[in-house]
């Protein structure tokens, strides 16, 4: 039932000789399907469409767009089962994470629609006009925010639904009234065949324009270089890599006559503090909770606990002790593809080889069939503050324990650390008071802080920052997770003296859609009863 | 009275053999102060010092923060007439200008101290914990804006005052919790000093710490550079020339280790639409009030209407003859510096000989007496499409008619041009119903859209959006004035099941602020009552 070729709008590309075959880990074999990469034409055939979509999908109403997303989720759990073992076979992850993950995909595009439907997204800002100040009168001015154009959204491989076709930048771009051109993963080239044949059903039954959606094939050195420096592409979303995302930032902003943005979420190791008030509490029980973390999805997480600080006291070595155990007792995964694996093996022999690194335990090597084995390394904290690339993060169910002599090598330390996404602290009351700075200093350096838990795991909610300064993203003004990425890609404009009948609803006086709104400083849903009236 | 050093947190700078001295166009003579150029130890230690102050500082209530803008308000004011005086000499602005921008300077400062004091400018989003959720419970996520760090703000020639030392830049970040360091416009650097000697008397008077702001003395090539390249900077302000900001955006996106955000306002030609049904009406006024936007400030504005689309029909050439009449009536006034007038002169006579235009008034080259007189050249719609270069700017009196033959022409036009600040149209009600492409066209291309009004003449409030797409600014996602402007240096956290005594006040239960959140996707100021109590 595959085709095997890419999603150009509402048609399909044509059949070319050059095709991508995915590998399954799984199976140990390629798969049979050829998947046709797109021409040079028909990547333009897709920009052209969705710069012809844009305007039109632009002014479709929020509704209109929010039942898009609607049925792009009813599309999605029609596909069925045939769509998670398409996704398993592509990508070796096991069928409960593979349920779990399409509905977090469709909740994520639900929670959208919900957005857009309550409507105060659009962050109206209203200034009334002052005909009679002096010395000279005030405009009347209305603020809104508007979509930019089509976005290219680059698949990642860890998450073949939820950061990837249908996921979350496209989710958000979509919402926010901008056509998407996603460049499918090559590693899962039939997960992405379903999900964009999914959405392009749904443009259809909605009405949507065509261009509002395509999904091309081809590698990420020519398809995704072509995008990046296409003057028709205004914004690009990216999950992957450090050297592809900056890559592609590179390209978005300087190859190219107009510089865009780049929302790239490359590289983090999600730094852990144990505390060693809580440490003495419960090492056990941590100690269990950060294995699992570690080995989640075969550490296949951008949100992965790469790197944890411990101080010297009575229970560290009690604490690492039973993280070492298990670790040992957690059974090697198949991982999501070749290269992914290999690199994992790769990057634990290179950092257990750094001076003064030591390895507590390294998991046999099952390469051969394409399994990653836990393993888990100890630094002090002095060679680890010496050396950055201690810092480079180890894909797969790996971390690093920070011996810190005293607490002012564990705040050293945490000062010294790259921007990360996530920062976790194991603490009781009185450590959060205690190490007051380490807080401090570790709220500096990531998006988002987390108390007594593991990383891994972001919620799809109103409140949620999966973002963080360089280089976990090359954007720490955003996050690609949760309500808050629908601002991604939109961008302010200001109405003076527009006329009534020519202002968007979300600006109009009587607010007819009845949302939150800033007018003269005041946040309020109460419509403006002109002076004159 | 004047020290000639730079300011360096609550010190000031030594003296350097290398001195740079203000020009004045207005006396025709170099000023007789020296002012030494920031050593490399000294720009080293006003990085430090705000590196060390940013903790301090970001800490420091929104209440606290919006006492120091309103005392650097006040000592603004409290400089009296000697302040407007040495920015006549050094920029060759009138003082009833001055005044004026004197004026709107320090209102600035007291709007940030404003939305300070409201609060709700941190975005607060809280998802509250469902501990009972299946499958898996939901932690309590609660997030929020907070600062990014030392922000180098670099001074326009243009705004003396409102785009310099204590302007939009310099209010904007310190209001977020940003320290600010400056580099002074070597064409008012007596003016640069008594701004920062204002704000650190007002730093220190308000108790804030050693760092939180610097000034410094240099050329752009060099000392711009160099706070462009340094790790301590993380983000950039500037209002300048096109050359010259996109220099600092390859720097500060490319050559340094982490990749900071650049909002460089650079280049804008502001086109004006003048649709038949309101020149028929009003042709005369709307001509006279055209060519005092033109020439207002000598040109020498971001927003200076330099463009004028025409279609032709009966009135357009009276139009043409009224505007003309009225250009010509005006004297040729001071420039702000000598590059700027040459520039000028260099620039109009660049554009009169492209192919096609035709100059309809050119005024005398006054370059001896550093004047700008006004010019008026006029070119086919036709011409103008086909040739890029008659987008470039023409800083200064001098604005080109663009005249369509039908209404596809005007159409092609505008979407042919680049990013802008600003779009005007003159329209009447039914002009723009039946030229609703054209307006929706020019939104795409702009960040502001006015009716029947000039373009000059920028609110400070909350709806103001100054910015716009590529090349008008480096980063259309937000604004240089207005209060929205806030948002420039903040990036989201979020934080995971904190403890209520370690958050902040924004994010408590009770609301202790009072400020507007969205708690579980709803807009409210009351408090969270936990499930528990």
């Amino acid at each position: 039932m595959l085709t095997g070729l890419s999603i150009i709008g509402h048609g399909i590309a044509a059949e070319q000789t050059e095709k991508l075959f995915s590998f399954s880990t799984l199976k140990g074999a390629q798969l049979p399907e050829g998947f046709s990469v797109a021409s040079a034409a028909e990547i333009q055939l897709a920009i052209d469409k969705a710069t012809k979509a844009f305007p039109v999908y632009s002014r479709i109403s929020a509704i209109g767009r929010a039942v898009f997303l609607e049925t792009i989720a009813q599309e999605i759990m029609a596909l069925g089962d045939q769509l998670l073992e398409r996704a398993n076979l592509e990508s070796g992850l096991p069928m409960g994470r593979l349920t779990g993950e399409r509905d977090r995909t469709v909740n994520q595009l639900r929670l959208f629609a919900a957005v857009l439907r309550e409507g105060s997204w659009v962050e109206a800002v209203i200034d009334t006009a002052q005909p009679d100040r002096k010395p000279l009168p005030r405009a009347d001015l209305r603020k809104i925010q508007v979509p930019i154009g089509p976005v290219a959204v680059f698949a990642a491989s860890n998450f073949p639904f939820a950061f990837s076709t249908a996921g979350g930048d496209t989710a958000s771009a979509l919402a926010g009234g901008n056509p998407v051109i996603v460049k499918a993963h090559s590693a899962h080239l039939g997960t992405n065949e379903m999900m964009a044949t999914a959405i392009q059903n749904a443009a259809k039954k909605s009405g949507m324009p065509d261009g509002v959606f395509s999904s091309l094939i081809g590698e990420g050195a020519t398809l995704g270089q072509v995008l990046a420096k296409h003057e028709g592409i205004k914004a690009i979303g990216f999950t992957g890599s450090f050297k592809a995302g900056m890559s592609l930032f590179r390209t978005a902003s300087h190859d190219r006559l107009t510089p865009i943005p780049v929302y790239a979420e490359m590289s983090s190791i999600n730094p852990v503090l144990l505390l060693p008030g809580k440490l003495s509490e419960d090492h056990a029980a941590i100690a269990q909770q950060l294995a699992g973390s570690i080995t989640l999805g075969v550490g296949q997480f951008c949100t992965n606990p790469g790197l944890l600080f411990v101080t010297r006291d009575g229970l560290t070595e009690d604490f690492i002790v039973a993280l070492q155990a298990a670790l040992a007792a957690v059974p090697a995964g198949v991982m999501l593809n070749k290269t992914i694996c290999s690199s994992y093996y790769r990057d634990r022999k290179k950092i257990s080889a750094v001076d003064g690194v030591t390895v507590l335990l390294e998991g046999a090597d099952e390469q051969g069939n394409y399994k990653g084995s836990p393993s888990l390394l100890q630094v002090s904290a002095k060679a680890f503050i010496q050396q950055q690339m201690l810092q480079d993060e180890i894909f797969g169910p790996a971390s690093l324990l920070v011996i810190c002599e005293n607490e002012s090598e564990m705040l050293e330390a945490i000062q010294g650390l790259h921007g990360q996404l996530t920062g976790s602290i194991y603490a009781t009351g009185e450590d959060v008071k205690k190490y007051s700075s380490f807080v401090e200093a570790l709220s500096g350096k990531v998006g988002r802080v987390i108390y007594n838990n593991v990383p891994t795991g972001v919620e799809v909610c109103h409140a949620m920052v999966h973002g963080g300064p360089f280089p976990a993203t090359t954007d720490a003004r955003s996050t690609s997770v949760g309500a808050e990425a629908i601002k991604r890609f939109l961008r302010p404009i200001c109405l003076q003296d527009c006329p009534e009948s020519s202002l968007p609803e979300a600006l109009q006086n009587s607010n007819p859609l009845g949302i939150m709104r800033k007018v003269n400083g005041e946040y309020t849903r109460e419509p403006i009863v002109p002076a004159n009236l």
